[in-house]
């Protein structure tokens, strides 16, 4: 058995957290600021045997992976006036830990 | 030295940690959402030598272990109309974790 | 790598989290209560290398070792009239946890 912290920015946590169950994964959000990545963050714990780490970290890295988007800035009073900015999104850190010992009662 | 974390439901939470900090343990609540149990529910983390882990285990299962609950359901609009359903209760997650190097400063 | 937690008293946590930051070391501050110390306490979780457990103990040392501090306590209705006691402050607890495998993505 496994649990595994993932940390990704809070745009993309309900992302993560969707794909993770549609997958059969119980994730439990903790509330949580500051942290690895600049943003405003969500770690997210997830429980799970060794075999299906590989499937958590590949769906993390599917819906949150890091990428470029285009975003129009408006930079005047009328509303035509905007400006394109590439901003960096998604991005993620993980850590996966070896649980001595798991019961569900 | 090990570390739990034991995740309740929120109606057991305080009942697991009056439980545990009677028996002598530390309990850390860590607010969250979503997760290994359908309903909200609360992380605790507890840490504790090796040799207790098996009581911090009981206490849990004592406190919160799964069971069926009647509960009077008012159906009408008056208080003399009820219904009894059996609602599944209790239920916990466990998961011990090995501490490397333990610090009390 | 390594995980650490570190449960600080509340008021101590910016202390602590400033302290590591300029070290270099991303915080993550867990909302948390209850726990390892008597009063209100704030979890840190620090992702590290295990060559750098050693520093990031001693800065949490550094920032939030125990200590005794006077403080003034108005005891009557007059600003004047006060009373001065001693309190225990800082200490922490902390507990460092094997990574199995840490992905950045
Ligand atoms: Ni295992
Ligand atoms: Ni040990
Ligand atoms: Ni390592």
């Amino acid at each position: 058995m496994k649990l595994i912290y993932v940390i990704v920015r809070n745009v993309d946590s309900s992302r993560v957290m969707e794909g993770l169950n549609k997958q059969g994964f119980y994730v439990t959000k903790l509330a949580s600021t500051g942290g690895f990545l600049r943003e405003g963050n969500t770690t997210l714990m997830i429980g799970t045997e060794e075999e299906k780490v590989e499937e958590v970290i590949s769906v993390v890295k599917k819906e949150c992976g890091p990428r470029q988007q285009i975003i129009s800035n408006p930079v005047g009073p009328a509303e035509y006036t905007s400006m394109q900015v590439l901003v960096n999104v998604g991005g993620a850190t993980i850590f996966v830990m070896d649980v001595d010992r798991f019961e569900k009662i």
